[in-house]
């Protein structure tokens, strides 16, 4: 198994740019006079396709040989990753198939169509998705992008690292540490990665949604650990049941640990973040910055970055986000 | 009566420099395939106090000379100014009377207080709150920060429009037309008055909500023209009642024409920042988005920039421009 290194990163960031948004570090002074600290949140929302997930499809898909890309890329996804592939393949001229879960929220699922990809659709808890993508790959000798378990993907999602290292350095700050909303691992591992190098020695934290927090137990166990198949959550862009291998082999190294946040404290936070920040977040989206708000990882006298992952949420979840509005 | 002039927002950018955000630029790709043009969102719910006029405020009351900064600072505003000045007046560690009418959102009144301004509530509709500003000022000996006729708040709004120039330059494009939000008129003429230096021959229009379109039948009468006072809108940020002698001086000549949107219409473009921008968008700051995809401003075959002013809205209102979204 092959991993990602440092340079891997710092390559995607030279792919990706122009291409990619380099999204801003956000702050809000009266958050912050009331948290007794500060706290910068990474808006991936403002991101190409609303989340992050460009940056790694990008990266991957702008590397396919000449020769296979009138094949196409399939991928599987809850709806993050399906954009960011549909997108990149669309920007690259290449067709895509994309294979979803037929409860994916609507917007997801409009949005990877209007992207030129064509919609798959899958039942998330009786089908196998991995196996549909390989017979998909085989049908119509499409290239497999996978959601996280790829050193390209997470060389293209450690982009996100970069810039913090990057913005918090034009802001004059080192931040006390960096949290980042987990599913899969591919977008903390990959932060991580690009922090180890860019930022040494500051602490990278996985938040999972209770339930989901698999990354977490997995680090507290020290081996790979799923998640109880009954388990639900609002949290849809992270229902991963296990954490990838090798970014599990990452997060071991490089992680200092993990966070699970409940439905009800993630919705509290969407509401935060939309009266104080102006940000739209989804519910996945909105984990790290969740579990710094919820007062997991404590924030007194101290400088945080939370990556804020996506912004792909349907109007009705929003709605119910805002009634628990301060 | 001594207008801005171009040097002055130049000016007013070094002043306000590392105090305010460089607002980002956004794009929604699949909103533009949509439209058939480039739509591009200077995004100043995302600058400080969440709207643009802490530019303006910083820009004038750092030049309050050192032996008048303890008698602090008088201003009367529906709530963006407030919180701008009370932002802006804390950060220079002076004190703040602001003059706010009673029926402004409670978001803005609860976030000017939170800045450490003293709030004095006024009837919108009865009283005079440009007397009673007067009388403060008189009583306390503070300087009385005008919303918008003032060429310091002028050229400080102005800065959004030397951004605008550098942020198109680095994407490449000359953008057909600027379109920005319209209450009293220091946004609008700040940005032309820019746009008019760095920009040349790029036309500027102003947006209002119907009932308010005070600048705009101004313009075409070519003379100051009042609103009805019967007029209602849910643009709390625009409903001053004519525009301002200065601003109008400006407008008269920079600006090539306005564009009047509904309530309804207002509340259509919230719900489209929302899903296409993750962007949160208050209803006055929405109108200049508004008439362009409401249809007003023709897009097609076109790169239009439109200013979205701010984004302090309360989650009621919200939630009601959502159930709009498509």
């Amino acid at each position: 198994m092959a991993l990602p290194v440092f340079d891997d990163v710092v390559a995607a960031a030279k792919r990706i740019e122009g291409f990619a948004v380099k999204t801003p570090l956000l702050e809000a002074p009266l958050l912050n006079a009331k948290l007794g600290g500060r706290l910068l949140l990474k808006a991936e929302p403002l991101q190409r396709t609303g989340s992050f997930k460009f940056r790694g499809a990008y990266n991957a898909i702008s590397q396919i040989p000449a020769d296979k890309r009138k094949n196409g890329v399939v991928a599987f996804s809850s709806g993050n990753h399906a954009q960011g592939v549909a997108a990149a393949a669309q920007m690259l001229g290449m067709p895509a198939w994309i294979i979803m879960p037929e409860d994916a929220p609507t917007i997801k699922i409009a949005r990877t169509k209007a992207f030129g990809a064509t919609v798959v659709p899958y039942d998330r808890y009786t089908q196998d998705r991995e196996k549909m993508g390989l017979e998909l790959q085989a049908k119509y000798g499409a290239t497999l992008v996978k959601p996280y378990d790829d050193p390209n993907i997470i060389a293209g999602q450690g982009t996100i690292g970069l810039e913090i290292a990057q913005q918090c350095e034009a802001l004059g700050v080192k931040p006390d540490a960096v949290v980042v909303c987990c599913g899969g691992g591919g977008l903390v591992s990959g932060t991580a990665l690009a922090l180890s190098g860019a930022l040494p020695g500051v602490p990278v934290y996985a938040a999972e949604p209770v339930g989901f927090d698999d990354t977490k137990r997995s680090l507290e166990a020290g081996t790979r650990i799923k998640n109880d198949p009954d388990a639900r959550s609002i949290c849809d862009a992270l229902l991963a049941p296990t954490p990838g291998e090798m970014t599990f082999a990452l997060n071991s190294k490089l992680l200092k640990g993990g966070f699970a946040v409940t439905d009800e404290e993630v919705k509290r936070a969407m509401a935060t973040l939309f009266q104080e920040f102006k940000l739209v977040a989804e519910p996945g989206g909105a984990v790290a910055a969740t579990a710094v708000l919820a007062g997991k990882l404590p924030i007194k006298g101290k400088t945080i970055v939370a990556v804020v992952s996506g912004g792909n949420v349907d109007p009705a979840t929003f709605v119910d986000a805002l009634s628990l509005a301060a």
